[in-house]
């Protein structure tokens, strides 16, 4: 069977918040799976010089807005969170642990973490927020609230953005496929007829 | 009638040569036309404190990719040319003094130039090539040849390039659809939405 596609994305970017609520769809029905892989954006950034959008002249106002209209075009719930951005560290090491058990629980944490912060502008910077979030997907909340504790926890995430570094992620929403590298929650299309050439 | 959708583009960037070739089928399905306006990218770099997208580390690397990829996907001809980029200035004059007697040849000449450098790998810095391109389309070279030493002629060129910049235009390709703008090639999806939902 042909490997996952890689997801790359931080619980803090909205243009990967919008990605997640289409990319298994669209993989799926090119007949493959979609691996979700959380990273600290803010350590890529600190490689790559770049910035939170909102900082960046110009483009800041147009991101502003273009994620408003986004929302309405694709029927997303968007609320823009403040603060913004926020440290995504309680929430990529809960995905982490979560998806040794289940990943399918751990997507499912993932779309609510998501949807939490730009669906309805609540900070989940901090592991009460995210033991919260992960509860209502019906996650141990207090088997959470320990591991997040745990150093190996905290040395999974660290790990994971190294990993996505190495493997020549440079923003989110970024995706892999078969070694082939898409960035941007526009480049749907171009995946799935990646896919669909790949798997003619 | 309804103003045309503005297209913003400098004849040296990448993404604009692949937004060309289907901006005026995408608008006017939707039953609007496109104006086409060139403009000097380096201009508003100044202002904006960008670089082209070669010269960005990470970034860089993934677009020199993603351009020989879109060539391939959406059969467009694709060669990276050398020198990238290049002064646009006698192909913007000549644009807008075409524009002025004839938008139709003022835009065939702007696909031929897009064609010839990004097509054909072929410098189309030089006036001398500018005019061999123009006359490729029908215009009299010797006629554009006296045009591009005109100080109308060149303040034009100044003149459309500040006005984008004054529109909010901040890279190439944008469109600016009854003052709502757009940013890159990847969005046509959403100006035909847009159009779709002003006209429905």
């Amino acid at each position: 069977m042909a490997d996952p596609v890689n997801f790359y994305f931080d619980f803090s970017s909205p243009y990967s918040y919008f990605a997640a609520q289409k990319i298994d769809s669209t993989v799926e029905a090119c007949g493959r799976t979609v691996r979700w892989k959380p990273f600290l954006l803010g350590a890529l950034f600190k490689i790559t010089g770049s910035q939170p959008l909102t900082t960046i002249p110009f483009k800041g106002d147009y991101c502003l807005h273009d994620w408003e209209r986004l929302g309405q075009m694709t029927n997303t719930p968007w609320i823009m969170p403040d603060p913004f951005p926020i440290p995504t560290q309680a929430a990529g090491r809960a995905f982490y642990w979560l998806d040794e058990q289940d990943p399918n629980q751990a997507k499912a944490f993932a779309l609510a973490a998501f949807n939490t912060y730009f669906g309805q502008g609540i900070n989940i910077a901090t592991p009460d927020k995210v033991i919260e979030v992960a509860e209502g997907v019906g996650v141990d909340g207090t088997a959470l609230s320990v591991a997040l504790q745990e150093d190996d926890v905290k040395q999974r995430l660290k790990d994971e953005t190294q990993a996505a570094i190495d493997a020549g992620v440079f923003g989110a929403p970024f995706f892999i496929v078969d070694g082939e590298g898409f960035w941007g929650s526009d480049r749907m299309w171009m995946i799935k007829r990646w896919l669909q050439g790949r798997n003619a």
